[in-house]
């Protein structure tokens, strides 16, 4: 490994207030340090791009501490291990884990959130797949399903229709043959979750008759709740909970970018009706259930071997490109998981 | 049984904008009418006047049906059979059930709620108890307790602590050694709830720094809500909960007096953290747990007649109270169950 190489990642500067503006995020051209023993250097094939990753900017209470200043942005991503003096580490290993909004990871246990997953070989599907449909953002989507439990006849209701958990959540639930109702933005973006996701309906939150248009998607009231993105459409979904009614909780991106003075968002006004409809609501975060990856991925990989599940992608190139394509994730313009290209397995 | 007697009743005639006033009930007088087969005669001895008498008499989205302009006001009462052409009950017999806000109920299945309840005799305790430790209060004071599960060492806030459900709540919770944090309105109450209550602490939602007295209350976070309140004080709560943690939503009563206009409401903003900490929130209503009554009373009755357990009281006697109760329970001014007496037992 020539140590002369360049490493390109991007920094966290300053604390977003709202959206992420210039200079909040730089993008810069490094040294990667020579390796110590017990490190491994992996050159990133993919990294994630989510909404987390601006909770993750912040300095709200959240359920990972936030990024410090000045650090690279922590990032979940599919590398290759290009050099290594680690055991348990092989040069040609693909891993998965949070290796960071940069090209070249330097991977100790003691700097990552959390112990690298070597994949298996050969890679029985593409690297961006292990942090979309086979990674942290199909594992979401089946274990939220597999929490609501979805019936025929039943409604549920799936907010980010089109994002990356919500498409394919709103598939496994289709699977299960309940009606179910995506919410997402522009008309393109619901004709899609229609036409190609096979959601029974799904309602632009950007017309302005968005509630009435909800309320006629949903004859027989909401049964279920696929909650990624919290605000007035979530609180007008409250206002339609049958009885018994559950809510999975699997983010709020609709809050992510508000400033951080609390004060001023806008609040939920009708969690009476989780009183009323004796309906429960479970906040949940996919990493707390590792212990049930292996099972959802083996379901997701046999349902995509079978083309019964349609994993879409939003492909970007460079991490150049990183903070437009936020942008454009917040601005509901992706479809999706949202992946960051920056290059190819060695073998390819 | 005299036909002539008087029956006095208390009717909804307008549906609340904001507290109640003055022409939204009436207290009419009129007589009784003569029964009919299959009707029995009640003469109620007490009556419940509750927050959620406020939300049945408007039209929010609820868990019951409003009571319609002009019906007696729906209560839950404890009366004993006067009269009877019902198989079923016998003069003398002691009943529970929704009674209403009158002194005589004629009872039929069809014209109430559900069916009432034949007490045992002799009565094993005096009739409030029915709507108020051994009723529907203490009975979700236990079901909730039951479904939080304090343990040692963890923190269970209980909001309107000094209300009916949320005395027994906070007791029955140090009964399991959780550090029990009450909220409630005015320092008196707040004193009574930890010197005779025996919480560990109480906090006054009217001190202008109850905030900071919440956050000091609670230095190791709240583990457990049980939430009767809503609004900006269990707000501030969602931003301390623990991992895990559990919330109970028994009542909103603090926007029971909201005008209709939801659009006004000051919603919640820190929902976000029933996702971020993984928390679960559940909408309950005592009346669905019919199975587990004997249990709850069972349960608390031996608690009572060990002396385990302190039932608080606010007695209001004659229907005509009922309007300034009403006020004094939405202010906070009520400590413990408020109960209208109206008559005492044939047999005392």
């Amino acid at each position: 490994m020539d140590t002369a190489v360049a490493n390109r990642a991007i920094r966290l500067r300053r604390r977003p207030e709202g959206p992420v503006r210039a200079g909040d995020l730089e993008l810069v051209e490094e040294p990667v340090p020579a390796l110590a023993d017990g490190q491994a250097l992996v050159r990133n094939l993919v990294v994630s791009v989510e909404a987390a990753s601006r909770i993750w900017m912040g300095h709200q209470r959240a359920f990972m501490p936030p990024v410090p200043i000045d650090a690279v942005m922590r990032g979940i991503g599919v590398g290759e291990v290009v050099a290594s003096r680690r055991a348990d580490l092989r040069v040609g290993d693909v891993v998965a884990g949070f290796t960071g909004w940069q090209e070249y990871c330097v991977a100790d246990d003691s700097q990552l959130e959390a112990p690298l997953a070597v994949l298996p070989a050969p890679l029985p599907a593409p690297p961006a797949a292990f942090v979309g449909v086979l990674g942290h953002i199909g594992i979401s989507a089946y274990l939220g399903v597999d929490h609501l439990d979805p019936r025929p006849g039943q409604t549920i209701v799936v907010s980010a229709a089109g994002g990356g958990v919500g498409s394919i959540a709103g598939q496994l639930a289709k699977l299960r043959d309940a009606r179910v109702v995506g919410i997402a933005g522009g008309p393109d973006k619901c004709r899609h979750v229609v036409d190609e996701l096979g959601f029974d309906a799904c309602v632009d939150y950007k017309d302005p008759a968005w509630r009435e248009r909800l309320d006629a998607a949903t004859p027989d009231g909401v049964d279920l709740d696929f909650e990624n993105v919290g605000g007035e459409v979530m609180d007008h979904v409250l206002m339609r909970l049958n009885l018994n009614a559950r809510i999975f909780l699997c983010g709020m991106v609709g809050q992510y970018n508000a400033g951080s003075d609390r004060s001023t968002w806008r609040g939920l006004v009708n969690i009476d009706q989780i009183h009323m409809q004796r309906a429960t609501m479970r906040g949940f975060i996919v990493t707390d259930h590792m212990d049930r990856w292996p099972e959802a991925i083996g379901h997701l990989a046999g349902l995509l071997a079978a083309g019964r599940l349609r994993p879409d992608e939003t492909a970007v190139h460079g991490l150049h490109n990183v903070p437009a394509a936020l942008d454009r994730l917040f601005s509901g313009a992706t479809t999706g998981k949202l992946v960051v290209h920056l290059a190819d397995p060695a073998g390819t």
